[in-house]
């Protein structure tokens, strides 16, 4: 944690600031990155460089700021709940999603299967895997894998995205712990597809390759309530995105998001292959890389630089 | 929770359209309160009127909206515990408060030991009651109770705050469960302070008379950043405002704070003596009483309220 | 429970004195059954005859008394798991079952999967369904489902023994959270065979048909120490049966071993299907059958019928 | 554990070969204590010498086979919780007992708190602390300690046991963890006592000073089923011997108990203090010494002793 208020006070609206304090937040990352570790649960996770960081600062002009390993491919992992929560808010409706999921932040970690088997049948938040994968058997129902991915292009605005074969075949092989919670939520009577089709869906998404720019387009969307920055079409409505960002806020940074809310404020969502997003509202989208984590599962670069810019620039909602 | 994003244009800057929604919150918080009931877990709490409801709506300027029960005096229970950790702010600081209490959402019951005794020493946050009463624990150790409810008289702009004695009797007759976490987190050895001294202390705070009008002043404090609005004067670093802000976001309305960061999305905290306070950062300090409490301990009718009010006039923070 | 210890006096040896205590405990089982109802969580037990009941009483003679229902088949379901731990102690030795599963009551239900996810990634004990399926996954490696009917056949002295195939269809169709815990076991690295392997080994031998004069010669078969009391021939290791017996007692009748060991006391192996076995140690085999369940899923009228037996008899192995 | 069943032939009631047996067992256990600790929660506990050993193994005769430290005083611990429920037994009865106390084993460490928050109001045993306390509240309404030591001295055939009065200051110098357990218990109406009175008769028998000596006898009364072997005085009614000899089978040994049923399988109870009792249903008390702990608080030593003679004189109850 930042364990000081006090700033410095300087124009936080000239873009020369902005871009010091961008390279700062990178320069401390970098520094960051050295006490974390790579995930290790899939193997080609493991595989990862832990001195990687990289980080794109972008503005609703679209006007980025860049430092380090921005265009480098990596699996988006957890993120992917994101598009998840969106394409299922967007296509079912509130009313539908939040009839099959929660919106409670747990205090357990991301895989806990805990609460779901003492608390509550319902998964308790679309950010943790058991909520998650509901939201997945309910879109396994309405579209298939090439439908959502071309949701995930145009919410990330990144034509690119494709599926990372290699992690895909990884996930599969190794994604008995989601099995586990695919059967768990069909044993309660609440999951809403079938379970090897809600299970492809999810890992499919998780091994989406994206980069740091991708990522922060993807901030750009949410910042603008669901409207591209650049075409202007409307692609979510903004009721969907508040909720998306109250979410993301509460319960985005897995067992660490009270903390992450605290010290940096701003909504956004980890995963383990390294990437965090975060949107401010009406203002930036930030996307940054750093497989090394921490031991929440957070990119240590990534909390580094977002806890940097967050309290430099004032970009905590609550300042 | 509300259905729609949906909402009719309207200014909402005009004093009478804003009165109206006020109103009509109101009707709505009146029909909603018969459908919870009053706490009984303290024999003074199962005597208020389950009819009975009050708001109060203030803007930065002091100008105030008010309807129903608003002088009604009643004890402002968990609601203490955002003054309790204001004073613990203001007087050990950041670092000294979040060594011993944690930030992170529990998704457990206000009362819960459940984490406390597996998941970690500390407890999770200092809106739940193991929480608070590791607060209590430090403020113990600076300060008596009439120096703390100096405090409170300041930071809720009312003077007239008094130790409800009846409830004060109450709550350490059957204060037993408060009792035993107390014991816990000393047996644990990270109790703070002495147990009889700390749990007089937050027995004594939870039993503060305050009415709604009371509680919209503190919303006021709380959204002006810990400046009095009134007089200018700067009782709490806008620094240790912004975490309270947060922590009351992610973790004020027990184990509803979720959704009700969603559908209403403002920082609050309740108290079952029916009391919510909400603070509309930069806008408005909001005070509701209504004793009738839904299944998570929330005040039925303040919740109606809020909602109402939050999604007309778009006081969600994430809008 | 049974509030008092005090007893007539009578020959307790005499069979005419047996007969009778074995009738009333008949005549109590079946008053008792109207107290419970059948499991209905597989649509083929919930289609069982909540008022039949069936005693089969065995001593080392092979001398039967017998009331009411003791040749209708049923499926054997949980008393499987005896006859798994069994074969596996048989074929795979003491050191590796145990390296594989635990021996600790854990006061959970049956089929909980509370602790495997908090305190141990080994199954509690085989009496459990997580251990249960380890036992199976280590089975399904040296053995098919015919070879271990074969052993099933021979430690229930009952060659007709088959397999109930819509009782088996049922159980697959159905067992989503037995497919959660094999997931779950195999995410943890611990899951000792294929996963459909396991579950199918698993769920056939829950779908033995077999009636309370099988599980009367069961019975017999442990309270022998695993030796034919017709041909003498030695099945199974003394020793292996004494871990048998122990198990049986600890955690052998769910969330009600403890109860169970203080009023009835004998070694004992209940199913959902009905069926209660109970080894009197070098004495008696018990088979019961009732398929009205009571709230910890035991046979009603089982418990009932064995608390009478071994009260009268003085058959609680620590008289 | 023990890997094999097999064991030499040799004459079991030859007094010399037992002797010979309980020698080596002594011999065992102090090799066995070298790898464990002194248990170090209660500074007094941790001053204890952990190369120390005693038994005393004694037969209905009253003929005694020692060893080693048998009449080194140490406190009694958790071991007293057999002879308050005996005193609960007796003087309440069974029905008024097991009304406020169950007797399911938990699986759970012994001073868990989990079950007690989240299963039921009632603490599952008379064997864990929570149940223990339950069963001190009991006494403290009908005797004082002077009354219930009177009986702990008949019980265990020890008129020199006395207050060890360090222990009983350390215990109530750092007992929080069971304090905290005393007003859990109240806050859920369950509590039978006065808190403070409670809590000062169960610390003050946790802090009796037996040695091996007065475990052995205390055995023997359990093995005699309640009758002095000397005097042939029936101090408890058999039944109620029979409900304790059943519940230190399932709870006795802590989080320890299946598996030590299944190695051991003597009906026991053991304390922090060090000490081990045993009772040989009809044949034999033992107690052991030796305050080097393995990691599930039992004696290291004392299980070693234990498993060695069972094991060579066929001792377990399901042999």
């Amino acid at each position: 944690m930042y364990f000081t208020y006090e700033r410095p006070e300087f124009d936080r609206n000239d873009p020369l600031e902005i871009r010091r304090v961008v390279g700062e937040a990178y320069a401390n990352a970098l520094e960051a990155a050295k006490g974390g570790r790579c995930a290790d649960y899939i193997p080609e996770l493991a595989k990862a460089d832990e001195g990687e960081f990289g980080i794109c600062f972008a503005d609703m002009n679209g006007e980025r700021i860049e430092f380090g390993d921005v265009e480098k491919r990596f699996s988006i992992q957890s993120i992917s709940k994101v598009i998840n929560l969106a394409a299922c808010l967007k296509f079912l409706g509130f009313r539908e999603t939040f009839s099959h999921v929660g919106t409670e932040p747990t205090g357990d970690a991301f895989n806990s299967i805990l609460k779901l088997d003492t608390v509550s049948d319902l998964p308790f938040n679309p950010m943790i895997n058991a909520g998650a994968i509901q939201v997945a058997s309910m879109l396994s129902n309405i579209m298939d894998f090439d439908e959502l991915l071309g949701f995930a292009r145009e919410f990330c605005m990144d034509g690119d995205i494709v599926l990372n074969e290699k992690v895909y075949a990884s996930e599969s092989e190794t994604g008995d712990r989601n099995r586990a919670i695919v059967y768990l939520l069909k044993s309660k009577g609440v999951l809403q597809g079938d379970p090897d089709k809600t299970l492809d869906l999810y890992f499919r998404m998780c091994s989406l390759n994206v980069n740091a720019r991708t990522l922060s387009n993807m901030g750009l969307m949410i910042a603008n309530n669901g409207q591209n920055v650049k075409t202007g079409k409307h692609l979510l409505h903004p009721g969907y995105v508040r909720t998306i960002k109250s979410l993301m806020f509460t319960c985005g940074m897995y067992d660490e998001s009270g903390e992450y809310g605290v010290t940096v404020g701003i909504p956004s969502k980890s995963g383990v292959g390294g990437g965090i997003v975060g949107a401010v509202p009406g203002r930036y989208g930030i996307g940054t890389y750093g497989p090394s984590l921490n031991k929440k599962g957070n990119s240590a670069g990534g909390i580094a630089a977002l806890t940097h810019i967050s309290h430099l620039l004032k970009l905590n909602v609550f300042e």
